[in-house]
């Protein structure tokens, strides 16, 4: 960390902040420069440091972190990809796996259906909404467990494993009783009681990036999952909000190569949810693809003019298939397989 | 809601979406332009209305909703102001509020001592963190239901009633036993299983704005409180995300006029998170006032360099005193007290 | 056009909008639904609609446009694409053109080998800075007129056209005579009396989208450029300011396909001010490339360490050399050439 | 400036920074970490320092700032507030000045009926377009100097003093014969041909601040002006672009104090612009007063619903005489005059 003086600061304000340095444990290590010190700290304490301390002090300009803020979840920790295994597959290794299904399950017959059609397109597992976070308490909710036994049983049909969103930390028990991977949503993303439940769990797990969070904020969530041992762990870039009005969100594709460079982690991307309109979806798919991402999660529906959620986005059947033949050839392009 | 037909729709196209809007039990208007249709929804129908399910229809270029989307919480429904109850006086009421305290309460001793002096000063209630939601989880979390147990001290030594933050909707019933008023923060203003908890719970809820949510998002959160039979709400502006650097957030102080006028709930402002530095906490409190904001929710702390968290957006007793003062003439000056 | 009356408007207020349609050359075609009625406006008039004076009437809830606000940029008055013209090859056409050179242009040598390098690796033509808007008035503002002469000798050593930027409505004529592509920066997207003189010099444009303007903005930025029967313009996708903290801008990916199918233009990315970090900027290429980019526009300088501007986002000749390759692979995977 | 290496960065690296900041002519201060060293730039050099030609070389993980870019604009070089004289007042001193009158000028009468109105009613100076910076090609581009003309004739009238937009830097002479005050509009913010010519001109500037520009990068477009020897410049904060669309754009309180503390220049406040809708627009205004708004820049017309352009944010007369009695009371409240 390093405390910026202000241009004035007197040598009283200097050596208070040096004497809380000391104090914290840590070495002081000055610079003067023409119009202002510096003072770096330097060495290691038990005591975390915390800005907020340094920078309410008096003749303090600014204070600037130098590490990043995340141990487990670095790559400059952990050079080495971290692989998640999928149904036989490793996400992060050289395969792009494709995650796919509705937004929410409808019912058993269309559950069982929908896994069938995805599985013989390609896909490596089943997507699937049992619990469903609404804007609107009047919307549909999800199926709740129900939901969930119609996945478990299109898993048993098809051999795909099911990923699916849990958002109560009271039921990530249950919910992983029949879930494959645990999803957080975005609206979830710093739902901290949630995410250390879902890191005690030990299971897998898809971190969706929230709408308004930044990649650091992304990688401290997953820190909170990794600090419980649980190293099984994707992210998800699904899209940010911004002032735009075409899109429902705007892709953050930066977020693909740019985690990727920070973290050892696989990085799934959404183009559903990242563009909204299934027209474009393919196109975004495609970009994720060439862009470095480790998989796809996708939104599939037979009819999606008549989804209980997400219709405007979804790609039907034969929609998805040729996103499927598409992403081979980019991802062969590129150097990976799909 | 209103669908617009593509320029050059056929008619199959618009006779489906009309077929759509008869099964959905509504009855559909058309309006043939020049250049296309416009098809109104007229009438009422116990299906609700799902956007998406006539965007995806062949020959739709967008559908536009006329109503909100929320009813409970929106002045439309509810012309008169809501007033909740807090410490004798009512939010929403001509009087503003204030509830002040640290950031997160750190030891019995200093937890008393901040009641005191926020009460000495004319705070109406007391704030304090007893579960913090932090970025890091190596950051500190807040000591918990002991923290609880000292905020309730605090209580019973100073008559002011306890505004805290409740993050687990398993520990909704125990934060309550303590609390007057459970504070739903801005990271989990979409979190729907805590917002249904804390509705069910009836207790008095203040409701932080989340840093990328719309005053849609919002009132709709609200609107989850609502449903359950609990009208106790207060809103709370405490600043959206931005490019912007030199502060920690930007107040979106169009907030308050707007919200006011299209709910009957009070709405709250958190100057502190607002800017995130102490020396413009008064300034923005001010502005807050005299934008017509029900109350404020200030942080307070003897010390603010030595704050566990945020201090350098805390006020110290004296600058708190000075807002204080201030606070009154610019109430008085917009017609209301403090 | 569509007017929406709030919930218990008068007869008399929905009577004064109804007047006032006729008044403005329009027919007033009215829906009343059970809570409110909507006034569509039908025909055709020479005044054109101002939303303000319908929103600004008594008892009206909001206007919601029906019609895009563009006419010649958008592809529904001219479904089949545009191809404008560029050494030889079309942008807009089934081959995806690479422009590439120096952030400024720094001095005659360096342009002429710059020129000559990308030109081997494979680029369409050449761009490079004269005049720069620099944020700071201390930092280089290029150089100028002789740096046009530069560029204009390195087209004759080369056979690349020249695309540089303008930023002086009056210096239009003049950079003119030496650039084959007038680019409009990002910083003067909606200089709207530079966009009438580009327009009207019948020269090829290229126009950045600007930091903070959606693509209805960009695209009515075009209009005024066609407004002048100038159609020879390509758009550009340069990133939008977002609060994400470990890239210079969020690159819109999305913009691709969307702007792709509401106009005719060509559209070209610039990945180098899209994520502002040399290592990242071929990711980004190839990710636009599958998102079906006409164009990359890229920074190359031979040493970025010693550039006098954007050194951190310029790729060197190896980096280029190697994106060129990689940018056919993924040009092919989707159907195009490089 | 400092630049952090990388952990693990070679002593190679590290001399190569340390020579090319004695190259540039800096002494280097090294401190080393546990994890990393630091090397601060210390001394003075007329080679301007230029944070990618560190960013870019091997082994640096970033390169910090620590003084603020802009010097003439800023407080810690000129700590007394900057006056500036606006018909016999000054802004920034104790009186909070109001501008007022239509976005454009629609007629000779309308114009000098407006100036009386808004004069009767307290106004210290009048605006109104004469030149509007529209979206579209299509609206109402403004009368030109006819316009100009009629403000002459109403600033005889009734000797308020005009502002008045110049966006054209060749006209910038024309209109400075016109107008006391040259408008520099939010989209020519960074339009740095303009900035330098209205700050020739000497000319009294009000400066908006762009939708998307953060407090920065107003204080260095306000640098262009002052590095011109031009002192007279006012900033304005009208609001910035965000995701919220229940208002024109998100006012920027913080903006106020902020910018207050930042730079010695008298800083406005555009209600209007800022909320977009008039009945919100007194809110608006008599926050920016209370947060130390050095004065107001406000749409007023006889009547809005017939204004060529924004009248859905235009105070009528009515409107504009409670707003300026309420803001007197207001400024009272905070120790100033209005």
């Amino acid at each position: 960390m390093i405390v910026v003086m202000k241009k004035g600061a007197s040598a009283q304000d200097i050596s208070s902040v040096v004497g809380r340095v000391e104090l914290d444990g840590y070495k002081a290590s000055l610079t003067e420069g023409e119009e202002r010190t510096i003072i770096g700290l330097v060495g290691e304490s038990p005591t975390p440091l915390r800005e907020d301390n340094y920078s309410s002090m008096s003749g303090v300009e600014r204070v600037m972190r130098v590490s990043v803020p995340y141990k487990l979840t670095s790559r400059e920790y952990h050079p080495m990809d971290t692989h998640v295994a999928l149904n036989g597959s490793q996400a992060g290794a050289n395969k792009v796996l494709v995650i796919a299904g509705p937004c929410s399950v409808e019912s058993r017959e269309q559950t069982i259906e929908i896994a069938c059609a995805v599985k013989e397109a390609g896909a490596t597992a089943l997507r699937g909404g049992a619990f469903k976070p609404r804007t609107s308490p009047y919307s549909f909710q999800g199926h709740g467990e129900t939901g969930l036994k119609w996945l478990a049983e299109a898993r048993e049909r098809t051999g795909l494993p099911i990923v699916t969103e849990v958002m109560d930390p009271g039921l990530v028990g249950m919910v992983a009783e029949y879930a494959d991977v645990l999803q957080v949503g975005a609206r979830n993303m710093q739902n901290f009681v949630l995410l250390s439940e879902v890191g005690r769990s030990q299971h897998t797990v898809l971190l969706k990036r929230g709408m308004a969070n930044t990649m650091e904020d992304l990688l401290m969530s997953a820190e909170y999952i990794l600090a419980q041992g649980n190293q099984r762990v994707m992210l998800c870039e699904r899209g940010i909000r911004t002032f735009e009005k075409y899109t429902r969100n705007t892709f953050d594709i930066n977020a693909i190569p740019v985690l990727k460079a920070r973290t050892h982690l696989p990085v799934i991307a959404d183009p559903s949810h990242a563009v909204g309109y299934s027209e474009h979806v393919t196109s975004i798919a495609l970009a994720a693809v060439a862009a470095g991402a480790d998989g796809l999660i996708v939104e599939v529906h037979p009819t999606p003019e008549r989804a209980l959620s997400d219709g405007r986005q979804s790609l039907n059947y034969d929609g998805f298939k040729q996103m499927m033949q598409r992403i081979q050839l980019v991802a062969q392009a590129v150097g990976r397989s799909a």
